[in-house]
């Protein structure tokens, strides 16, 4: 018997039907023996249905009360497969995150947990019930509720994993493991059994969408064995999914990249000529930080005149914001002027692999070159080198990285 | 400066336009320097989507977890309302029945308020701040989300309004007050200025659907001053409504009946040849009673032959649970046989007049003898004469009765 806790997205609970699906699945599971939390997702589209009616309201709506409004996608749905489970004459209870007190901080749409009270599940647990919670959801120590942001359900799954000690979280989504890249850029993108923590944060957070970035650090920091798997599989047919180990255990055989991850939803913005001293770094990013704004890669260059130029990337939904502030701080920080474009994509080469193996980036450059791509920022790291590239060559870059690190060949 | 709780109806919040003028209405008050409460209900339509959607997974949904999707709908209205009273410049902020924290008992889908903790709203309300609540909704003391069943946001806003000793709870709805009759049976139809609590809880319970009825014996209760007003009257051209007043003030020159009230939803149970002895009526109705229906009329006519026959009118949704009820005890009670009728209606002459006024149950039978109505139920109350009449008499009845009490004409 092994406690599991199993987290389904939007589109596995999008209609009455698919919840009925996924109750059929948690079953099996029950019936072989295993004790299981269910995180659930709200139906797909409803997020982005309730934002749209809050933004008819607010342009840039109350953070507090969009969290209020926007949490009932997932209260809708873990109601609805406690009712599913029910019919299957399981016993079953449906919890929200107050309810369950997975206590966050007050940073209302984009809150981060603190501590979850295990003491409920447990004795629903110890007594044979299914336990269900709503994801993305939490409550702050005022008793507001709050949200963890997009994606947050995978996060809400793994804490409940760590908190719990489950034997294993898996994933439930809408694609049967991670791919080498997108399957609907490169259709000969091929499903990875097994992929390290290191490489798996570094897909989720340049975009791959398998798994939300925070869920994989989470999972990381607290040992939670992750898996994951496709809910749209017939049941008695489910494949094995990817395994997200944490060592790299792979034979030296291994490829030198796993896979190619991108991100379309990037903006980056540069501030040209700020003096070339210790602190200009901080006095920009403060800034930007202050408003919350996440920031992607960083590269600064070095500077020569006394100056230098600073570049970075945002989500291109905060470039505007980020626009603004980068003008107000603009004399202070004494920068000659501020450029940016939010027609800009991100693609990376990830891969463990790489640190053994010299050469790695001249090889990605050298395809992307003669394909005539150019390449407006590079970054790197230990497992990924990172490249900046107009929007449009995209799908193109996607390709021939692709094809250059043949990652369409099963390794021997 | 008053405080006021203000009740907004699903039509009322129907969409963000909606809301955005509900906000301008509680704006208006506020600027007139008004401590205000407002709860509100579901977008209309919402909460039988959500049931809908319950019953596409069972047939008779489990009552907690339908409990815990269905106050989503009123999540989402508070949520917005706060919005749109920020966008105006004003201080708002939204509660949850859980976070308000209106104590009630666990009876899930008809649960009963227990008591309402009216600290933070006090603080918010001391603070410049709208309080704004969902209606309809509650906590057990386990922590679970109960709701107080259909039209229950009325009973929030009154029992608000007497936890906070409001100086006067206001129900906005679609129609301007209280009418002699539904104005779509009787175009002639008049608004009452006025209308006794003692009649006002007889046109509720009787159908006229302005008002739920446990919020008028809540208000009767505690006293809670009661008005109803229209959400969709022109701000600055708003009629007076209708005020429900605790003492028969009226003059004697007042009508004998003040409105004609009816309700579709009823059918009829009766129990044939059951022994005439003590205790029956609590043998047969002890066990609709533990099956949580409500029962409306209860005939027993006097018996012969050592037996009597028993009636009893429920809600038509109940009607196949009450009917199986009674088989199941039938042979236990002693009774012949069994007989019910789901297409019935209750038509209802309600009145504080008629107490000092004979006759008027003659007149009222004479009236619908005229017209070739056969009356099955005759039930009487200190002020109101219900009749059960067959289904398709019911507009029928409805315009003889209210041209036979001369309810079209104002008094003098």
């Amino acid at each position: 018997m092994a406690l599991i806790v199993q987290k389904f997205g939007g589109t596995s609970v999008a209609t009455t039907q698919r919840i009925k699906n996924v109750a059929l699945r948690v079953a099996k599971w029950k019936a072989e023996g295993h004790q299981l939390v269910v995180v659930l997702s709200a139906m797909s589209g409803e997020t982005n249905r309730l934002i749209g009616l809050a933004r008819e309201i607010q342009a840039d709506p109350d953070p507090r009360e969009l969290d209020v409004m926007v949490s009932t996608g997932e209260q809708v749905t873990i109601g609805l497969l406690a009712m599913a489970l029910r019919e299957l004459g399981l016993k079953a209870r449906s919890y929200t995150g107050a309810q369950v007190r997975i206590l966050t901080d007050s940073a209302y749409t984009k809150a981060r947990i603190l501590s979850i009270d295990d003491q409920a599940m447990r004795a629903d647990l110890d007594n044979d019930t299914i336990v269900i919670v709503a994801g993305f959801q939490g409550v702050d120590a005022g008793g507001n509720i709050t949200t963890l942001g997009r994606g947050g359900s995978d996060t809400t799954g793994v804490a409940l994993a760590a908190a719990l000690k489950a034997d294993e979280c898996q994933i439930y989504t809408d694609v049967d493991g991670v791919y080498t890249t997108d399957p609907r850029i490169v259709p000969e993108a091929r499903r990875l059994d097994t992929v390290t923590f290191e490489e798996m944060l570094e897909m989720a957070s340049l975009g791959s969408k398998v798994l939300q970035i925070r869920s994989v650090e989470f999972a990381g920091k607290y040992k939670v064995k992750l898996r994951v798997l496709s809910s749209l599989e017939e049941l008695g047919q489910e494949g094995p999914g990817t395994l997200i180990t944490f060592e790299d255990d792979k034979n030296m055989e291994q490829p030198i990249i796993s896979g190619i991850a991108f991100n379309r939803d990037e903006a980056k913005l540069t501030v040209l000529g700020v003096p070339d001293r210790p602190g200009i770094a901080y006095q920009i990013l403060g800034a930007i930080a202050d408003a919350n704004i996440d920031v992607d890669m960083i590269i600064q260059n070095v500077g020569h005149d006394g100056t230098t130029d600073f570049s970075f990337t945002v989500n291109r939904s905060e470039y505007s914001k980020a626009l603004a502030i980068l003008e107000q701080v603009k004399a202070h920080i004494g920068a000659r002027s501020i450029t940016g474009d939010n027609k800009i994509c991100k693609v990376s080469a990830v891969g463990v692999g790489m640190r053994s193996h010299p050469g790695i980036a001249s090889r990605m450059f050298r395809a992307l070159a003669e394909e005539g791509i150019n390449i407006q920022m590079i970054s790197t790291s230990e497992i990924k080198i990172s490249v900046v590239v107009d929007e449009k060559y995209l799908e193109l870059a996607v390709r021939t990285l692709h094809q250059a690190f043949e990652l369409d060949q099963t390794p021997a």
